[in-house]
């Protein structure tokens, strides 16, 4: 099924995964035909941030209203196989700790069946100043409703 | 009506224009707080590309086959309002003239009813080694049939 | 000549020309095995942004103490030839009007005797809130000044 | 001392260490204000590149010879403070381990005494079918020459 051509792309969760998709386009690719590595790091980041809209985590209200927004401090990747123009894939999330001040989320890249890619990321909440901050309780106890819902 | 999260965007024909939906995310912005202005060629670009995905031309078939690829050369681009972060946009684009090597295209990017930014832009395929091929007769009779279609 | 590898790159001005060395990399080329064609609007703003600190005007001071930015409003590029890895670029900019709020600049990507690129770039001061402002009046002293040394 | 304004930004070793300066341009920025997470990934990639230069290791050539390219296949980042607009900044490469078909390189992006960012990178040379391959015996040797200046 098709979404509207006025539809922004959404994803969404199933259970506690949350899916999103990606289509490879020229500005993703390099000369080695294709996608370049740090492009990847900008598929996981449309991921969560899709996936904090469909947790009603509203990230530019936050920033706007002096709250902060999260960033990210740490990250393990691996590359596995390459993605090339045109390829449909799937960013797969998964929120596996969530900490007073920060998360840490598992992602991977999918093309069908394939894992191209996969990643380990820590976002943390920092103030407009750049302090760490505490993640608002409303916010935890979203992270945590979907931590609920694994298998 | 939301599209599945298993399906990648897509724009789709209205008559002769071509609509494409846009989600803002951090990658898109600078420290201005809006959208970055060479981030709109990305825009326009994922649009173009979705254009012939629609119309049936199948770019990476093209550059596997040793056909070539289409290569911007010219593009006139008049900024008008910023986009801003988890904005919804929507690149409008029309095929205006097809030529034997080109066409010009013209891409408006709108948040509603408003203009962000609109661009002409001439798209040359060129053969492998660069230079100006003609376009095969079926990609141009796909062009026309758009062209067609305007009121 | 080589800088000091502690040095970013810098450029400076020749008469009334600006000169900037731009090197290419990986994450700069597409597929096609060349620049993609939006980096280009990348490497002009860098040499925008290093002709402005040649000319000592402080952008970051001026985003921070509020007095707003420099935005694109208008641009008409021409991309006459392709760039390639590790190629050596020189943008080369020229000032071409300077208006209340906006300015009129020339710029090219040159590699050795060969034109790469070409724009007129229109670029406005705006407020926080995105309005036009007059420009301080030493900044346009500042242009004039390399706009007289024109020949 | 500054550079010729012709002449790209170069890099150097000292040592056994290469050091690469990079200058903070609004593409680089995001709405935090702050230098975009991804963005350093294109910082390490810059100062890889250089690095290889610098070794007399042409990356064009082995490409365009069909001998393959290095890509990324493990990156294990840590950002510990923001980069902001303007900034100069140094990124400090050290090989670490040289094998067969791959390299592990420790890298750091400093801002003066200040760590930024740092990276443990392991990148691989691959076929153009996208195997991995045996890295020639002279690039070998030129690697272990600068691991081999260590203290």
């Amino acid at each position: 099924m098709e979404g509207s051509p006025y539809q922004p792309p959404r994803g969404a969760f199933e259970d506690d995964v949350h899916l999103f998709a990606v289509s490879v386009y020229f500005e993703d690719t390099d000369l080695s035909g294709i996608v370049y590595h740090a492009n990847y790091l900008r598929y996981f980041e449309r991921a969560r941030s899709d996936m904090l809209r469909a947790l009603g985590i509203d990230q530019r209200a936050a920033i706007e209203s002096g709250l902060g927004a999260y960033a990210v401090t740490e990250m393990d990747i691996k590359w596995k196989r390459p993605a090339r123009l045109d390829d449909d894939l799937l960013v797969i999330s998964r929120v596996e700790t969530v900490r007073a001040a920060s998360c840490s989320i598992h992602q991977r890249v999918m093309r069908g069946d394939e894992l191209l890619a996969e990643a380990r990321v820590i976002a943390a909440l920092l103030s407009p100043e750049g302090r760490p901050r505490r993640q608002p309780v409303e916010w935890i106890e979203k992270f945590n409703a979907v931590l609920g819902k694994g298998v």
